[in-house]
């Protein structure tokens, strides 16, 4: 299955938003209608790329909006970028999602003790390739980081994307340690720091930041999955799950009762703004923060 | 003295130049007619960018041909771009050259053992700012690294730009340290490993890879501005100094017997290709490269 997105409002503005089209031009949800295996009987999964490798804009599929389109995060009226903390530059993998998950808050972990953060599952894509803002490709779960933000257990997975000269290579967190020394290192250091810049403490992790293996990181989506479908289904989504929509054109209308048709989907996009011409990223945006490293 | 910079040929391609000019708009040499000192009572460096942050085109000041233009390194016939070595991104700094300097081979360093690299002297900008190619930023000096590259000793004075709003905190390496924790064993690391994705050796440094003071540095310039000089002012320059283009516009003719008109500048430009369309960046670029750091 092939995707193909379309780009609505202007870049780099509070208007920009990414819909996803199926491979016949119909719109869907990427959250709810791009299956999360893309072939279940290799174990890969399918990945919405938000955030490309190296660059800061913080896009992200909007759970709360219609079709669930690609916007950047608002922070005080304003979009936001995450900022470069030294050493990195951006974000330093290629980051986004696995579809048809979903952390519910209401389900505390055991191990993490803390409910998960209302979103779906996230992926630091490791592989050579710098992928596109929207791009779906499939991945190799390799592993997994149980961040604790703010009191809510929010997963990240490490995968590689399958078409990766390395993927063959790539098959567990060992394997991420050996033939790139480092990495690991700098996504905990990462995802303890990012924050800083905007004034908030540093991020803890379950597991003494340790990372779990394969196949806990594979159940960890397999559990995310299910919420994800009780979600789907349920009648009363939009009161219960905080403003989450549900809208989808693909889930069988039998199963959800969010199924929407294709003119309605249609609509929905027609509502937004054309899409315009690029705003450029603020030169604030370059700034490097320094902090101490931990050892 | 504010300059501006034409375009020549097709960025990323082997016939892409970009030529300087003066406030005047007449043609200049970057290597020979941009003053060394930009305020020499406040001790400020004029600093030529040929790299901007975070980008990979290995572009250099041409210094074997007319007026010196920067244009991209070559290698094996193709344009060359530096390797992302893990964790950095391209350049980690501003990278350029101080004009009217000159490593003179022939002149061995008594504390590298070894003569110069042939090139004008190379400056890392730690500011903030992301400068443009070709921008020519007014410097304070704060230290050098001596590294030596395959037995030529080839200087990085490390400055900021006057103009950074943190210029006034730092004066000195002590200072560097202390206000971006990091970025100097960066510095010595990136150039310790950037060459090995191209199969070379790891990079060696004088001083046991310590970073010398400012007045080291300033007085390091200040002699390579002496050979500099000697260089434009002698007649034997195309033949004694390695194919050495010292044809400039500004240079006393007394001084310099490769002084040429304004008209004869303006002819080597109309010689270069006109301005294109840009090339893609291979995509093989984004590789990121692992290597264990030493600790």
């Amino acid at each position: 299955m092939s995707y193909t997105v379309e780009e609505r409002g202007n870049v780099n503005t509070l208007s920009y938003r990414l819909f996803f089209k199926d491979a016949d031009g119909k719109y869907i949800s990427p959250f709810h209608d791009i299956p999360m295996y893309a072939d279940e009987a290799r174990g890969l999964f399918n990945m919405v790329v938000e955030v490309p490798r190296w660059t800061n804009a913080k896009m992200e599929i909007a759970t709360e909006e219609a079709l669930n389109p690609i916007k950047q995060d608002v922070k005080k009226g304003k979009v936001r970028y995450v900022a470069n903390v030294f050493p990195h530059k951006g974000y330093i993998w290629n980051y986004g999602a696995i579809p048809q998950t979903w952390e519910d808050p209401r389900h505390e972990n055991a191990d993490t003790g803390s409910g998960g953060d209302n979103d779906p599952v996230d992926v630091c894509e490791i592989g050579t390739k710098v992928c596109s803002r929207g791009e779906v490709v499939r991945v190799k779960v390799l592993g997994v980081l149980a961040m604790i933000d703010e009191g809510e257990t929010d997963w990240k997975v490490m995968a590689i994307n399958v078409e990766d000269p390395e993927a063959g290579a790539l098959n567990s967190i060992g394997d991420v340690q050996r033939l790139k020394p480092g990495y690991l290192e700098a996504t905990v250091d990462w995802f303890t720091r990012y924050k800083l810049p905007d004034g908030k403490p540093e991020n803890r992790f379950a597991f003494d930041g340790q990372f779990r293996d394969k196949d806990f990181a594979v159940e960890t989506i397999r559990k995310a999955h299910g919420f994800w479908k009780a979600l789907v289904e349920s009648r009363q989504t939009a009161s219960a799950a905080k403003g989450l929509n549900c809208k989808n054109t693909r889930v069988s209308s039998g199963e959800s009762p969010h199924h929407c048709s294709e003119d309605e989907a249609k609509a929905v996009v027609d509502k937004t703004s054309p899409c315009g011409s690029e705003e450029p990223v603020p030169s604030t945006v370059h700034q490097w923060f320094y902090y101490e490293r931990k050892k």
